[in-house]
């Protein structure tokens, strides 16, 4: 699989009182790293909304299990990757190490989504792309997707 | 005018390493208070946007003052009104204690917002209805408003 | 078990660009239930710090599983209750419903956590108190504890 | 002034159901753009803690002006630069552009402070060092103080 790798710095408004990083706050990282996984396909979120028609991945499951703490001002590496690949749904796995070390590792649980094609409002799971499945299984990551506008025939 | 007064308790989320609130929650707080006020019309914002047709009421200034400190699990009071009233823009006043003791004030400015008529995806400001200002500004909080769907003749 | 069960309202803050609760946000809903959920026991969280020297109850493992997306303004009840007891670590199940259904569920396990006696700074795994876990499973929620400040016999 | 340039994007998370920022969103950002300006001095928060003795920058007054909506996806750019220096008081004046357009602009208003000599738990402005309003004040960026760990004579 392509792994995506962040650095970051923790900033002072991710942590509590008791100085470490407030949990919730590495699901928001959690989030916006799964976007930059699924940008090295060479689509932006909006690129690939217009191409496929969805109208986006939402999440169906999400598990963490934290390690280490963090700390203000700690740099962070995360690494992204799919872990697996459903018919139209996927895993992303997230690792976030400190100083080299595994400070925690989850994953999501997401589905890529239409709009249901009978019921507005409502959405329906539809097979992912060969093409996005074939840019994200490649370690290289250098398969990557045209961002047309037109419909894109892998569905 | 019409004072809500909310009592929250500060949560260990909303503070930081040095054990206070971080001060950005007190604006998330502000933005729920200016919710709570408006919603002593007797309208939900669901309701008043299709009574009135607008898109809600985007803020266009905001600003506070920081008095004294809030810890994790420390009571408070928020109390929210009407500042001024403009044609189409407004402004709340926000006042939060703690033991009876100013802790923070400030103001948010927005604007009553309707889609543009010409052109699309853009709002325009438009005048705030007259029954609106009426009962935000009866400080009895008796002066509300039913929730119909139909168009209001105020606009 | 005790199950500790709050009604709250969802916030425009929490909700993302699809007009739904951006998912971290449900996170941060779970470690302030856990909040409140042992406050019936009588004590506060300060309460609890001081009668027990404790640190706090740092997470070690989180999961959540989404069902129901909830949208701006939706009322929600959270229902939370211990999912098993461990000799220094729990977990809490919450459960969030919209409308009587379930919206989504998933658990914290947390640790019992003092300061490490030894090492400055770290801290260590204790068993939690006899007392705690005797409140917290009668259903009638009518065992509490006096927040006395002397230290306990439980531990 | 020296002035700090940072470009980010826009995260989903910090979109609410309108499409664009939720605004306490901004201020977030205002509080981690003052750390970075501040680390143009050659200090890191905790090197600067260390070297003054200082406990922070608690802030005591916030205030923005909001012009244009930023949307998801959307690469901004924040500068961040003194406005005034005060003895022991200092605003930090921010403004943050999409397409070279002015988004919105405000400023903090913050403490040089230290711990309160005679009453623990307290806190007392003390004058910022010479050598930090020189360090910021010059809009090359070349002056730099070093990280040590003894204390300043400037204070």
């Amino acid at each position: 699989m392509l792994v995506n790798r962040r650095t970051l710095r923790i900033e002072w408004g991710q942590c509590d009182p008791a100085g470490i990083v407030f949990y919730p706050q590495y699901l928001i990282i959690f989030d916006s790293s799964t976007g930059w996984l699924f940008e090295r396909t060479g689509l932006t979120p909006l690129a690939m909304r217009r191409k496929y028609g969805i109208v986006g991945m939402p999440i169906v499951e999400v598990s963490a299990r934290f390690v280490k703490p963090c700390r203000f001002d700690d740099e962070v590496v995360v690494e992204s990757e799919i872990g697996e690949w459903g018919r139209s749904s996927f895993t992303v796995r997230h690792r976030l190490f400190r100083n080299g070390e595994l400070a925690l590792e989850g994953f999501e649980k997401r589905v890529w989504a239409a709009p249901h094609p009978e019921r507005a409002g409502e959405i329906r799971a539809q097979a992912i792309p060969e093409e996005i499945v074939a840019s994200l299984s490649d370690p290289t990551g250098a398969t990557t997707i045209a961002p047309d506008k037109t419909t894109s025939s892998a569905i």
